[in-house]
Protein backbone atom coordinates (compact mmCIF):
# COMPACT_ATOMS: atom_id res chain seq x y z
CA UNK A 1 0.00 0.00 0.00
CA UNK A 2 1.24 3.62 -0.63
CA UNK A 3 1.22 6.25 1.33
CA UNK A 4 -2.19 7.76 0.20
CA UNK A 5 -3.47 4.21 0.12
CA UNK A 6 -2.58 3.80 3.79
CA UNK A 7 -4.21 7.86 4.20
CA UNK A 8 -7.73 6.40 3.15
CA UNK A 9 -7.43 3.30 4.92
CA UNK A 10 -6.74 5.48 8.25
CA UNK A 11 -9.74 7.51 7.83
CA UNK A 12 -11.93 4.48 6.64
CA UNK A 13 -10.39 3.17 10.35
CA UNK A 14 -11.10 6.64 12.36
CA UNK A 15 -14.18 6.72 10.80
CA UNK A 16 -15.58 2.87 12.03
CA UNK A 17 -13.44 3.01 15.75
CA UNK A 18 -15.81 5.91 16.34
CA UNK A 19 -18.98 4.76 14.74
CA UNK A 20 -19.17 2.03 16.51
CA UNK A 21 -18.88 3.01 19.46
CA UNK A 22 -22.91 3.67 20.09
CA UNK A 23 -26.24 2.92 18.40
CA UNK A 24 -25.85 2.73 14.52
CA UNK A 25 -22.36 1.02 14.14
CA UNK A 26 -22.32 2.47 10.60
CA UNK A 27 -23.18 6.30 11.42
CA UNK A 28 -21.55 8.88 13.60
CA UNK A 29 -24.32 10.50 16.22
CA UNK A 30 -23.47 13.95 17.53
CA UNK A 31 -21.23 13.31 20.28
CA UNK A 32 -19.40 10.86 18.36
CA UNK A 33 -18.30 13.05 15.75
CA UNK A 34 -17.78 15.90 18.54
CA UNK A 35 -15.02 13.20 20.30
CA UNK A 36 -14.04 12.32 16.35
CA UNK A 37 -12.31 16.03 16.35
CA UNK A 38 -11.46 16.57 19.89
CA UNK A 39 -9.26 13.35 19.89
CA UNK A 40 -8.31 13.01 16.14
CA UNK A 41 -8.51 16.23 14.92
CA UNK A 42 -7.01 18.55 18.02
CA UNK A 43 -3.92 20.43 15.80
CA UNK A 44 -5.92 21.33 12.74
CA UNK A 45 -9.69 21.97 13.87
CA UNK A 46 -8.93 22.28 17.86
CA UNK A 47 -11.51 21.68 20.65
CA UNK A 48 -14.91 21.74 20.22
CA UNK A 49 -16.37 22.85 23.24
CA UNK A 50 -20.17 24.22 22.55
CA UNK A 51 -22.97 23.08 21.82
CA UNK A 52 -23.98 25.54 19.18
CA UNK A 53 -20.79 24.51 16.99
CA UNK A 54 -21.43 20.86 17.05
CA UNK A 55 -25.64 21.41 16.26
CA UNK A 56 -24.53 23.65 13.48
CA UNK A 57 -21.89 21.52 11.91
CA UNK A 58 -23.91 18.84 12.12
CA UNK A 59 -26.72 20.12 10.51
CA UNK A 60 -24.73 21.37 7.14
CA UNK A 61 -23.10 17.69 7.17
CA UNK A 62 -26.58 16.04 7.40
CA UNK A 63 -27.43 15.60 3.76
CA UNK A 64 -29.84 12.86 4.10
CA UNK A 65 -31.80 14.47 7.48
CA UNK A 66 -31.19 11.68 9.88
CA UNK A 67 -29.49 13.21 12.43
CA UNK A 68 -26.22 11.17 12.43
CA UNK A 69 -23.41 11.46 10.06
CA UNK A 70 -22.74 8.49 7.48
CA UNK A 71 -19.26 7.81 5.31
CA UNK A 72 -20.45 9.59 2.74
CA UNK A 73 -20.96 12.96 4.77
CA UNK A 74 -18.28 12.06 7.09
CA UNK A 75 -16.22 12.50 3.62
CA UNK A 76 -17.60 15.85 3.00
CA UNK A 77 -16.30 17.33 6.76
CA UNK A 78 -12.49 15.76 5.90
CA UNK A 79 -12.89 17.67 2.65
CA UNK A 80 -14.18 20.66 4.15
CA UNK A 81 -11.17 20.58 7.11
CA UNK A 82 -8.70 19.45 3.93
CA UNK A 83 -9.29 22.60 1.66
CA UNK A 84 -9.03 24.71 4.68
CA UNK A 85 -5.35 23.20 5.38
CA UNK A 86 -4.52 23.11 1.54
CA UNK A 87 -5.72 26.66 1.25
CA UNK A 88 -3.48 27.94 4.18
CA UNK A 89 -0.59 25.99 3.01
CA UNK A 90 -0.92 27.22 -0.58
CA UNK A 91 -1.05 31.54 0.71
CA UNK A 92 1.74 30.49 2.94
CA UNK A 93 3.64 29.01 -0.20
CA UNK A 94 2.82 32.29 -2.27
CA UNK A 95 3.98 35.08 0.57
CA UNK B 1 0.05 15.35 14.47
CA UNK B 2 -2.66 12.21 15.15
CA UNK B 3 -2.80 9.57 12.06
CA UNK B 4 -6.13 11.27 10.78
CA UNK B 5 -4.02 14.57 10.28
CA UNK B 6 -0.90 13.21 8.71
CA UNK B 7 -3.17 11.73 6.40
CA UNK B 8 -4.90 14.78 5.57
CA UNK B 9 -1.35 16.24 4.92
CA UNK B 10 -0.21 12.99 3.14
CA UNK B 11 -3.44 13.49 0.47
CA UNK B 12 -2.30 17.55 0.14
CA UNK B 13 1.52 16.70 -0.42
CA UNK B 14 0.28 13.74 -2.90
CA UNK B 15 -1.84 16.38 -4.90
CA UNK B 16 1.21 19.23 -5.01
CA UNK B 17 3.63 16.72 -5.82
CA UNK B 18 1.95 15.60 -9.09
CA UNK B 19 0.06 19.35 -9.86
CA UNK B 20 3.24 20.83 -9.78
CA UNK B 21 4.98 19.19 -12.48
CA UNK B 22 3.30 21.19 -15.46
CA UNK B 23 1.49 23.92 -16.38
CA UNK B 24 -0.60 25.51 -13.14
CA UNK B 25 1.20 24.09 -10.28
CA UNK B 26 -1.98 24.34 -8.41
CA UNK B 27 -3.92 22.16 -10.29
CA UNK B 28 -3.22 18.91 -11.98
CA UNK B 29 -4.08 18.32 -15.99
CA UNK B 30 -5.26 15.04 -17.35
CA UNK B 31 -1.84 13.44 -17.75
CA UNK B 32 -0.92 14.67 -14.13
CA UNK B 33 -3.77 12.61 -12.73
CA UNK B 34 -2.99 10.01 -14.26
CA UNK B 35 0.05 9.68 -13.21
CA UNK B 36 -1.17 10.43 -9.73
CA UNK B 37 -3.95 7.33 -9.76
CA UNK B 38 -1.24 5.35 -11.43
CA UNK B 39 1.69 5.94 -8.97
CA UNK B 40 -0.34 6.62 -5.79
CA UNK B 41 -3.56 4.39 -6.04
CA UNK B 42 -2.24 0.96 -7.49
CA UNK B 43 -3.62 -1.18 -5.26
CA UNK B 44 -7.18 0.86 -4.63
CA UNK B 45 -7.40 2.02 -7.91
CA UNK B 46 -5.74 0.24 -10.48
CA UNK B 47 -3.65 1.09 -13.24
CA UNK B 48 -5.60 3.38 -16.06
CA UNK B 49 -4.26 3.04 -19.52
CA UNK B 50 -7.06 3.92 -22.09
CA UNK B 51 -7.81 8.07 -22.54
CA UNK B 52 -11.83 7.48 -22.89
CA UNK B 53 -11.87 5.96 -18.97
CA UNK B 54 -9.15 9.76 -18.34
CA UNK B 55 -11.73 11.77 -20.57
CA UNK B 56 -14.49 10.97 -18.62
CA UNK B 57 -13.10 10.89 -14.51
CA UNK B 58 -11.68 14.36 -15.82
CA UNK B 59 -15.58 15.60 -17.19
CA UNK B 60 -16.83 14.38 -14.50
CA UNK B 61 -14.55 15.71 -11.60
CA UNK B 62 -14.33 19.30 -13.26
CA UNK B 63 -16.73 21.09 -12.00
CA UNK B 64 -15.53 24.53 -12.85
CA UNK B 65 -14.89 23.54 -15.93
CA UNK B 66 -11.26 24.57 -16.47
CA UNK B 67 -10.27 20.93 -18.24
CA UNK B 68 -7.77 20.95 -14.72
CA UNK B 69 -8.41 19.21 -11.93
CA UNK B 70 -7.80 21.78 -8.47
CA UNK B 71 -7.44 20.35 -5.24
CA UNK B 72 -11.71 21.10 -4.42
CA UNK B 73 -12.07 18.61 -7.12
CA UNK B 74 -9.34 16.67 -6.40
CA UNK B 75 -11.52 15.54 -2.94
CA UNK B 76 -14.07 15.03 -5.13
CA UNK B 77 -12.20 12.02 -6.74
CA UNK B 78 -10.34 10.93 -3.07
CA UNK B 79 -14.34 11.17 -1.76
CA UNK B 80 -15.07 8.58 -4.66
CA UNK B 81 -12.22 6.05 -3.66
CA UNK B 82 -13.18 6.32 -0.30
CA UNK B 83 -16.84 5.54 -0.15
CA UNK B 84 -16.00 2.64 -2.58
CA UNK B 85 -13.23 1.56 -0.72
CA UNK B 86 -15.63 1.49 2.42
CA UNK B 87 -18.29 -0.15 1.33
CA UNK B 88 -16.32 -2.95 0.01
CA UNK B 89 -15.38 -3.05 3.66
CA UNK B 90 -18.30 -2.89 4.77
CA UNK B 91 -20.03 -5.52 3.01
CA UNK B 92 -17.50 -7.72 3.47
CA UNK B 93 -17.92 -7.02 6.89
CA UNK B 94 -21.58 -7.95 7.10
CA UNK B 95 -20.96 -11.20 5.26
Amino acid sequence: MTDLENSLATIIDVFHKHAEKEGDKHKLKKSELKDLINDELPNLVGQVKDQATMDSLMESLDSDGDSECDFQEFMTFITMVAVCCHEFFEHHEDE
